[in-house]
């Protein structure tokens, strides 16, 4: 099947280069395309890593590998497989896996628990080790490439490279970010979602990192839902390789913590909101912001509520100002909520306040403002102070033939 | 718009008279149509209620109030407005239902607690007053009709009349139980979802009634989803006219008493599995069973979460057994769950167990079954006994097309 490019990409953005990292791709073969599906990210010794996966019951070796492996803090290589995420492969999925740290590792004469691994494509097909081994080995000895083509070798389904890139000073040092992801289906923020790669030449301790990770991404990739559903092998992780001689950050009382966590932040989001402009069959994408809700975290619950009902996605597909499907998903959420005082809103335009429609509502600015392509609906619960924004695309024709006709 | 009758559409059954139950439809002309849209159901004196209700935290005003009038135990009359939900309506929507509670307790010289109404439609508009009066008006002196108008007229984007019907014997006595149900979107299970109104003739104390009507739908009604969406407005009445003149029920000790709730638990799944089989697009009538969960409640959410997932919805709206989707519903359920344990078949063939693709796995079977119009998907956790069955159809184009167009 041919998919069309989405609407709503955006070009692949200019990126800097981050010391001690080193991009290759290389053909593996695990589908039978004409494309590059294996990365390669070498990274120089004492590089601090982090990570946040998937909170499946049914995740993949490779995620449950991976969360054992952040644990030790320390990084030097990257495998991502694209076509198959050997996931629901039992001993063999698992064989495979280690096969491919004992080459990596016999190859950078590092520890095996150093080479981190992610794969993403069918579920239930065990990675063959035949493809991996030559693919690997290849890849060991492939010429460097650039930050675009390992977008386009990470991916599968997506249509469009994603990449972003931000930067913070630590003092008087100028640390660098580059970050590139994948997705666009079988995505829904619990923890992590997506795969998702963060390199950095700050020099941070993988405690920190950690939390700076953490917390960036309950407000970006804990924030975003294409379809409610929740991936077995959504993995971000982030990689600093020191390089930049910053004074090592070990906490937010440092220096210029507060800087990197931004810079961090923001480049999740970034990630987090191309991953929904990517949506399968998106048309729109739309940012629904909840306010005097009960506490931020019940915003939160709200606002996915909405950001995942059906009837809404539709509604917003169909450029039908259709408030009533909001109405409908706030009441459904099992947050706090007073009907008497639910306020709705579209592209800064109420449309009910307080309970009921507003008295001589004009529906034509809305109804322009829902003609274009990105959206804002505004939700205000009129109980208590707290508030979250969440992103999601609309349902359209295109997400069924999608999902229908491919065996993803 | 045009929507095509269901495929899965059923012929509406040959279903008896309740005795103490005078049937009878009206104009209100809620909508600018051609067609009936008041139902107005006279109940003798005695009768008792009982219901279930949306859990939804901004329910229309008719939920509010029924659930408080259920309480009381007794009704005389059911009104029910198609084309106008009345909710998120304020004072004006409240308004207008106890104008009606007024005129008809007026023409039944009855207290205005004992006449229950409930509304269908779009949200946000008040039911207008003017059109309910002469519409009441109209219906106190129409002529009887059938339970078939019924179940045209409570009817919205329904594509096709709904009843079911069952009698049990309590003792010597014969009792017969009448229901007529509406719904095909908005359709998610919280404790009671859609229009459902169900009439016997037996004596049954009200409490009692209400005993076995919240049992009978938690396997039943709570059991089923469309598209996760849950109403503003669901309500599920019970109406037991005493005139079998049966030995009163009045708990489970009873004699016949369980034959009486089999019964009323067979109308409700055989409603139930009606509103699915009308689900908005649908090309399929799913069973989705689930064995070896952690506990019954477990297994119902796990049902759930594979029910609702939109990626299992399009693979089986597309005749792939991709089973691998169902792995990742499962995963993402948030209840307990060990991969090396799962099992998943189609059609009670299964293509994976214990964790792995079953060992040369034939999948031409699978596909055959997935060509048909009932589809079964078995899960086996493999962690302990608890299971649940669950109800739903696929997500196609025809969902799109009917709410991306649709004002509802």
């Amino acid at each position: 099947m041919d998919i069309e490019r989405s609407p709503l990409a955006t070009p692949f953005p200019e990126m800097p280069a981050i010391e001690g990292v080193v991009l290759r791709v290389a053909r593996a073969q695990y589908k039978e395309w004409d494309r590059c599906d294996l990365t390669f990210i070498e990274l120089c010794d004492g590089t601090a890593v982090a990570g946040v996966f998937t909170q499946s019951a049914c995740s993949s070796t490779e995620v449950e590998m991976g969360r054992e492996q952040v644990k030790a803090g320390s990084a030097r290589a990257l495998i991502v497989n694209a076509g198959n995420s050997n996931a629901f492969t039992g001993y063999r999925g698992r064989e495979a896996v280690e096969q491919i740290m004992a080459q990596v590792s016999d190859g950078l004469q590092c520890e095996p628990r150093e080479v981190f691994v992610s794969s993403t494509g069918v579920i239930g097909v065990p990675l063959p080790k035949d493809k991996a081994r030559e693919g690997v080995a290849s890849a060991l000895t492939a010429p460097e490439c650039s930050w675009e083509d390992v977008a386009n070798t990470i991916a599968t389904t997506d249509t469009f490279a994603k990449g972003a890139t931000a930067s913070a000073m630590i003092g008087e040092t100028r640390v660098e970010i580059s970050a590139v992801i994948k997705g666009s289906g079988m995505i829904a923020p619990d923890m992590a979602t997506m795969l998702g790669y963060i390199f950095t030449d700050a020099s941070v301790t993988p405690g920190f990192l950690q939390e700076v990770l953490q917390a960036a991404n309950g407000k970006t990739f804990s924030c975003i839902t294409v379809d409610s559903d929740t991936s077995t092998s959504d993995t971000v992780l982030a990689f600093a390789t020191g390089k930049a001689g910053n004074t090592l950050l070990t906490s937010f009382d440092d220096t210029g913590a507060d800087a990197f966590a931004a810079a961090i932040a923001d480049v999740c989001r970034q990630l987090a909101q191309l991953v929904v402009r990517d949506g399968e069959g998106a048309q729109k994408f739309i940012e629904i912001a909840v306010t005097g809700a009960d506490s931020d975290a019940s915003a939160h619950k709200v606002g996915l509520a909405i950001a995942n009902s059906p009837l809404v996605k539709t509604a917003i597909a169909g450029e039908d100002a259709n408030w009533g499907r909001i109405v409908m998903a706030v009441g459904k959420a099992g947050e706090p909520a007073d009907r008497d005082t639910l306020s709705i809103g579209f592209g800064g335009h109420w449309a009910a306040r307080d309970g009921q429609p507003v008295a001589g509502y004009d529906e034509a600015p809305v109804t322009e403002h829902l003609k274009g392509q990105n959206i804002t609906v505004e939700v205000d619960l009129g109980i208590g102070s707290g508030r979250s924004t969440v992103w999601t695309c609309d349902l359209t024709h295109g997400y069924i033939s999608i999902n229908a006709d491919y065996r993803s």
